[in-house]
């Protein structure tokens, strides 16, 4: 028998129509767009925002730069970290290339990079901030500073530019801006012998290290992540030194230290809490550097922590984070849906924990909650012309309730053109870019097929791998592998949780396949093999685990990935008083006018009448009459395309 | 046929088991235990409480009279409004005297009473924190300054203190005081022509008013709320010209002029919204004048806006303030239980409303409320040993949410021992001191019986009526009228909107009464009548009207005036998890030796059982054996006095 051995990815062409509206809308609309605001030439206003903080200027993101490299008068504006949502969009534009390459916007980035460079420190340093209002702060109060934050995303965005143009000064950048901390900080004499208090430049590091191969980048990663919570008080000593009073961004001394991810060592954290987006960026790097270093610690620290989110801390969307106060976690099973945060981020975070997950072992349960965040809790984010956004993310909606509960206003019913502190429009955008990148993975022996995104793929050793589908509407895929190698290719294709009954033919034949920890295995030899995929696409009422009380008594839609919701745009309102009937099969048609294109459900219900405004408020409880009625649902990350109106995903049974 | 005239009432002798209960503890326990902290001597401390807004004394109340009297050195201490404290206090002691002399406590009250007319000024003016350490901005902030609160707080004292004890000192302080906020406000030139930022002066003028029938009260009452948003920017020029930036009391300059009740004048507000406890102290003043001067504007007001909050803005407890921003009301029909206010102070003045709508007109629904104020949201208020007080009363908790989720941290779960802003314990003495006067009011042509509290009452024209009872556990009800006086003598008696049948009895005899607006009327000639009554005690479950989200597809227990809850004391945890059977009477029995003796139901319901931990959060819904069940209720007013744990009102069906 010949020992496999998995070849290597050499290009990955998406042709699912899906993505490809999507990914097209990136290079459309979404990436001129974002620029626009970024240089303060986009005709709108961030002053109705919730998260503006009374900002008055729309981002000055871009200008920050060019005044730290003297191109350009004036102080910094907004946040510490404003930076980053100019290496976010850099990052978003370098995938762009990968599969749609545009002279026009290359030019404008090859100068970004230029810009960036002029404004980098001789040392590597970078951070706009503090390079024009506070030098003599850099380093100083890491808690808030968001400087390795800030150079981690250049870092990423300068890997992935390299990567796809060959832009080396893009990628010294990046070097240097390591050099620059591996200098300043770690346990020797001299070195600051701490860690950012926005854990990002961990993943970034191992990023830096996976293509320059240099050690000291991984060590510095594993260093940080070591570090991270050994002097839990580390941060307090910096403030009381900086003075206590100069807070770079209000209230940030008020939480706990668990919010920071540093109360405890991260090997001895049973649990991580907090600000959602710090805790799936750190799982990330943890993940990473597990995988990288062999560091047994971190390898069963990220299982913990997965765990954890995935068990007790998940919307049904993919959506995380239960609370605005600091935008983070609260406890297990607290997942009310009409004050959640499900920060866009957060969920753009988790695909990235994810997608790390799935090179460390062969589990479907990676992709599975990779394809719920890919189809449901990140592309909430951004509404389909691609020019507004949604920070907060909610299960629940009520144009009424968010304007008349204060504990309800950071919920919007409709998505915001800006924010003044605008992580997530980026963020958002550099992930649908490079959903190419989540597709595949290269197991010890086996190619790992994780998402139904169609595709052709082509290896270093000559096989090409096609996936044809009309997913997420459809569960008939298709797998066509070319294999001139020589060699037995072993494809293993992930079977979601949710496919009840999934029949499979390999070469026109049917097949009992068994699923192993997720997988179907199939094992292409010489020539042409055909793998043909019958998914179960019934539609399913989910319901909750019942620790939650939020969603108790209640169900969630559910139609191979794609989580419904339904709006008032195609229903009544309110539309609490509908009762599901969850024995009915509900009726599914795709409407390819509706919403850009969705598969929308149709599902029995029944509702009392509504009761008057002069009934009383309280009445004995009696039977009541129920009326037939039906609830039209369309997937929740088209939601708020249309007018304001309610919205909810669990539905009353 | 003699024309009937309603007699006036000289003396009610409460003599019901439930109240006496209550009654003898505001004497043993509350009032010494509030004098005790109001002069920082009770071992306590309130560093713990969300409310305290981080102070450091318990209270400070009676040392920052003696400062402003000239006793003691020092600053004033705690709010602006920290006066109020005792005041409120010396309201309930005065009540107290009425049903139990207590001279060792006269002697303190006594006393008191000369430390406030020491500290009041030669003016009339009395609000301590000004006269110690602000003199120069007296009047200039009245937004935030609450001198007319205060003051107002003491003229109900002074009244009711003169009018239990005869000290003319206590009513002559009053005078002055209303003498002093006569000559400093009105239209004409040289006055303020404001009005308070919490209304208070209006009810306690209108008050003073009927003690002394000085005209110049009333006219000073009726001006307030006539010119009460008249000029919305009244209290911002004040602000403008003392000083933008300082405060009183911080954040409340954020709040919207509805806020404060005064961005229309009263008679062109549809409907009252902001801070709770202002909107019913406002609504008690505007009808109390609205009664005395028949202003029909007001008289209109009071009763929209009675019908607003009872409609649509009140939990089935009775207690009204759907947000913890602002203490505040939200919108319509929005009544979340487990983030509520539901303040103490909230539903004892929504019982001070009902009390003047009481005296407007003869209708049931005034009485109806007043009952599920005083059987429910206001008890709450206080634990049974009299020493421990809730602010905030939500209608459901868990104390791993109140710890977890930000959203609930104003949710206790245990009962304070005091408060940085205390207004609530002494607030609900004082209403507990006087429900003896809740009980009738005196019609046009007939007494009107409002409560089932028993008790004696002595008419002027020799009339004697006993009601005797053991409500509210209770239904069966006996008025014995002794009529010695030679006329007529007419009886109405209100008959609760839940009683849905109710049998009657006069001089034994099965009599048909009809009921008018809420009352039936039996006329009592001379001699002995008796009137015996069985109201329908039978459990009802309520249900809400259902644009109401929070409580659909849920019932509430309530069992005469009575309105039950659930708690983890009684009942397997999580409480959410047991579905109701409606169609199941519940069992009732009386345990004397439980929560000093309450009426407790048992519910026949089923439940699921609890889901693991190790279970996926989110799983096909499946048909779910429930397992028989049965939950505990105790009545709502007595739930936190054993250990911490989880408390529902609403109830899953």
């Amino acid at each position: 028998m010949k020992v496999l051995t998995s070849p290597k990815l050499s290009h990955v062409e998406v042709t699912s129509d899906f993505w490809k509206r999507y990914r097209e809308l990136i290079v459309k609309e979404v990436l001129p767009y974002q620029w626009a605001v970024m240089n303060d030439e986009a005709d709108i206003s961030i002053a109705e925002d919730p998260q503006n903080n009374g900002q008055d200027k729309n981002s000055h993101a871009v200008a920050n730069l060019k005044i730290a490299a003297g191109k350009m008068e004036g102080h910094h504006y907004g946040f510490p970290f404003q930076d980053t949502d100019v290496y976010k969009w850099l990052e978003a534009a370098a995938y762009s290339f990968n599969y749609h390459p545009n002279e026009d916007l290359q030019k404008i980035t090859d100068e970004l990079i230029d810009l960036i460079a002029e404004a980098q420190d001789d040392d590597g340093y970078l951070s706009t901030y503090f390079q024009i209002d506070a030098p003599e702060r850099k380093f100083k109060r890491l808690q808030q500073s968001h400087e390795l934050y800030t150079m981690g995303h250049y870092i990423e965005a300068g890997v992935a530019y390299y990567q796809s143009t060959g832009n080396q000064k893009a990628l010294d950048i990046a070097t240097r801006m390591a050099d620059c901390i591996d200098q300043n900080f770690g346990l020797e004499d001299g070195k600051i012998p701490g860690y950012d208090g926005h854990p990002e430049i961990e993943l970034a590091l191992a990023r830096l290290y996976e293509v320059t191969k240099e050690k000291r980048y991984l060590d510095l990663a594993h260093y940080f992540l070591n570090q991270r919570g050994q002097d839990p008080e580390f941060f307090n000593k910096q403030i009381e030194e900086d003075g206590e009073e100069r807070d770079l961004i209000a209230n940030m001394r008020e939480f706990p230290l668990s919010y920071y991810q540093n109360d405890k060592p991260i090997k001895d954290q049973e649990s991580l809490t907090g600000h959602a987006v710090r805790v799936v960026y750190l799982c990330t790097g943890i993940a990473h550097v597990a995988r990288l270093t062999g560091d047994e610690d971190l390898l069963a620290a990220c299982k913990r922590f997965w765990n954890d989110i995935v068990k007790r801390r998940m919307y049904v969307t993919g959506n995380i984070g239960s609370t605005t106060t600091g935008e983070s976690f609260t406890y297990d099973y607290d997942l009310p849906n009409d004050t959640d945060y499900g920060e866009t981020c957060a969920s753009v975070g988790m695909s990235f924990f994810a997608k790390q997950m799935l090179n460390i072992e062969a589990k479907g349960e990676y992709g599975d909650v990779l394809e719920k965040e890919l189809f449901n809790g990140t592309l909430s984010g951004m509404s389909l012309d691609g020019k507004h956004f949604y920070y907060v993310n909610p299960l629940e909606a009520d144009p009424v309730a968010s304007k008349g509960n204060p504990g309800k206003s950071h919920v919007l019913t409709h998505r915001a053109d800006w924010f003044g502190c605008a992580c997530c429009p980026a963020n958002l955008a550099r992930l649908i870019a490079s959903v190419d990148q989540y597709i595949y993975t290269e197991g010890e022996d086996a190619v790992l097929s994780h998402q139904f995104i169609s595709n052709t793929a082509e290896f270093q050793n000559g096989v090409t791998v096609s996936q044809t589908n009309n997913f997420p509407w459809a569960g008939d895929i298709h797998y066509t592998i070319e294999n001139p190698s020589g060699e037995d290719f072993k494809l293993g294709i992930r079977i979601p949780g949710w496919s009840n009954k999934t029949s499979y033919k390999v070469n026109g034949e049917n097949k009992s396949l068994s699923v192993e920890d997720g997988f179907v295995y199939v094992i292409a030899t010489d020539g042409t093999t055909t793998i043909d995929i019958e998914l179960d696409m019934s539609t399913k009422f989910m319901r909750s685990n019942n620790r939650n009380v939020s969603d108790y008594g209640k169900v969630a839609v559910q139609r191979g990935p794609v989580v419904y919701a339904a709006e008032q745009a195609d229903n009544e309102i309110p539309l609490w008083l509908y009762k599901v009937n969850t024995k009915e099969e509900p009726e599914y048609h795709f409407d390819e006018k509706l919403l850009d294109g969705v598969g929308v459900l149709k599902v029995v219900a029944d509702k009392p009448a509504l009761d008057s405004e002069n009934d009383d408020l309280y009445v004995e409880d009696q039977e009541q009459e129920l009326i037939p009625s039906t609830l039209t649902l369309i997937p929740y990350y088209a939601w708020a395309n249309r007018e304001d109106g309610q919205m909810r995903v669990w539905l009353n049974k």
